[in-house]
């Protein structure tokens, strides 16, 4: 016998896709940065620049809660995410999938918790091997719908709501500011955190403050990344929280010691040096671009149930038909993406989750042709 | 209400002492590996290569349980730690400390384990706050007091068996190859595992055979790191542990997702460029005979209250007196060490952890001429 974690756990079905994606001609399962895109050549500058500046101190053990270094620049950083540190603490994480593992292991022991309908898997699964109760609220085109969640709150208490804000992985969509402010609202009045996983905001051009923003009481926990504006292969994110919980995450994050320091000083440096902020408007314009190609190649074959993002890697579609029939199909065909089933709680069965993170402009109208060739015959 | 956690983790002792170390002349609490030895030229030159030769690809998102190159390069290094794969899977891990924190989140909830007595707090911590009753076993000389274990295991069932088989943190010995052979058939006669965590093996020496050597049933789990032999600041370590654990291990790393893909493969590339190997023997020298400075000025300034390590970092000495007290009063003189209470399960108070892992031999010297001062005070 192991722990409940240990007998719960299991392949995530977008690790799944992606492997099957490796196989075939046109990945729109990845949800990888677009490699074409990578600062490769400053991000090789900045480990040359920081070993060379700072010798050993770059390869010791990481601090508890992250280099000195980088919070810094981090605190300089938040302007451009439409936040400041004010009465918060940030703390380095290993990316925000860790975040999230930090912040599950702090708050849940068989709770009650609230998540989107459909909810990002990779991140909701250290929820769920915590929780006893997962409350799933309905998403629509403007974001979390928050009367659903206050009609739940009237009876049932959670311990935290995860929210997904911007460019919604897989739902493509972005919460109105009006939700964001009632958000904070509700979480004073029926005590609970909002956990705002924020990792597309690097990249996601106008889109409405983030909830934090509102947050007066410490009681949102803003997550984010540098995964999407430099890469995620350093493993670097951070948590701005109210200093209490800060404090506990950056002992929790004893147990495991896994931010290396040396990228913890690379990022730092890329921060400095103004790559990040260059970085901002030319990712959301590359990517958006590419999302304009989907949405349009979509509506040409006559596929129309769908949100149109403004924003991020990833558009929902319906397919009316079972998405996992359509998907072994397109795969024979030689085009990959994520039957969207187990991002939801309830429903999803005809969903498809489509991404134009790393495939090219011709091959998103050549995945869009095969899907619907796929469609056809099933 | 926060999980038990968030509620029961504190700030470790090392930590603490670590950043007194800071601010006093005199450092012999620090466990972190000598800058002075650092290849820092080498992990440059790494850093360049696999950026130049593989591009974007190190860069992604790391895969489950680590990248294939490093793996491999892992296959042929085990020989060297004396072992090979056999049935077993290679787990990469962002260092041990990552390694047992996943090891912990699969096996334990509200479980009985065992220990050493001493053993290292920091690891500790990740098994104790999910375990109902931690069994502390004797050390002697020789390693873990065996018989004492096996009168234990009559009246009592655990889930697994911690023990650091070399260079002991912090009691600085190594277990005697006997003791190793029968702790692999007690697990598979009581059915429990043995968590075998051997971060020093790599600059240990001459020393015996890992217990995973004799480990026919798939019961030992081995815990390695490179923080050792390369440098910490990377966060790079791996388990070997039979094909079902490893599977399960892998699945739950999807949880935090931390080991970066880049730094995996700077370490593969120093494991294919032989410096791992050309650097074992070296450190061991540096190391003990720097171990070699403090034993002869402990004995010189009449302390004799200690086991004499042949490798590592740690030397565990009985002052006979309550060792805060010394402590305080050597910090006060300028000289940094560890009371090593705190990695006491009983008893412990007159203990003192000494380290020579970055102090030079002037340092060593004057460190001891300052606690015998302290000593004195008290």
């Amino acid at each position: 016998m192991v722990s409940r974690i240990g007998k719960e756990v299991e392949l995530s079905p977008v690790e799944l896709a992606s492997q099957t994606a490796k196989k075939v001609e046109i990945n729109l399962a990845s949800g990888t940065p677009d490699p074409k895109v990578m600062p490769i050549k400053e991000i090789k500058e900045a480990y040359n620049e920081v070993i060379e500046e700072y010798g050993s101190k770059v390869l010791f053990y990481p601090g508890a809660g992250g280099q000195e270094e980088l919070i810094n620049e981090i605190k300089n950083y938040l302007p451009l995410l439409g936040l400041s540190e004010g009465k918060d603490k940030i703390i380095v994480t290993s990316g925000a999938q860790h975040a999230i593992e930090l912040l599950s292991k702090y708050f849940l022991e068989n709770d009650t918790i609230a998540v989107e309908n459909p909810t990002f898997i990779e991140t909701f699964m250290a929820m769920k091997l915590r929780s006893n109760v997962v409350l799933p609220i309905s998403l629509d085109s403007n974001g979390i719908v928050v009367d659903e969640l206050e009609n739940l709150l009237k009876i049932i208490n959670i311990k935290f709501l995860y929210v997904i804000p911007n460019c919604h992985n897989p739902a493509g969509v972005n919460l109105c500011e009006e939700r964001r402010k009632r958000l904070v609202e509700l979480a004073e009045l029926h005590d609970f955190y909002i956990l705002e996983d924020d990792p597309y905001r690097p990249i996601a051009g106008d889109v409405p403050k983030p909830i934090k923003y509102f947050d007066k009481f410490g009681r949102v926990i803003y997550i984010s990344s540098f995964s999407k504006i430099i890469a995620p292969g350093l493993r670097v994110g951070f948590i701005l929280a109210n200093e209490e919980i800060a404090e506990k995450i950056s002992l929790i994050e004893q147990l495991d010691f896994s931010t290396s320091t040396i990228n913890q000083y690379v990022v730092s440096r890329l921060l400095r040096k103004g790559i990040v902020k260059e970085r901002m408007n030319y990712l959301y314009n590359h990517y958006s671009n590419k999302m304009k190609i989907l949405i349009e190649s979509l509506q040409d074959v006559g596929f129309t149930d769908f949100n149109k993002p403004s924003c991020g890697f990833f558009l929902l579609l319906d397919l009316k038909k079972d998405s996992w029939k359509v998907f072994l199909e397109a795969v024979k065909m030689g085009l990959s993406f994520v039957p969207a089933k187990p991002f939801f709680l309830r429903g999803g069965d005809t969903m498809a989750r489509l991404s134009i993170s790393v495939a090219s402009e011709e091959d998103i109208k050549k995945g869009v042709r095969i899907l619907k060739s796929a469609w056809n015959n099933i």
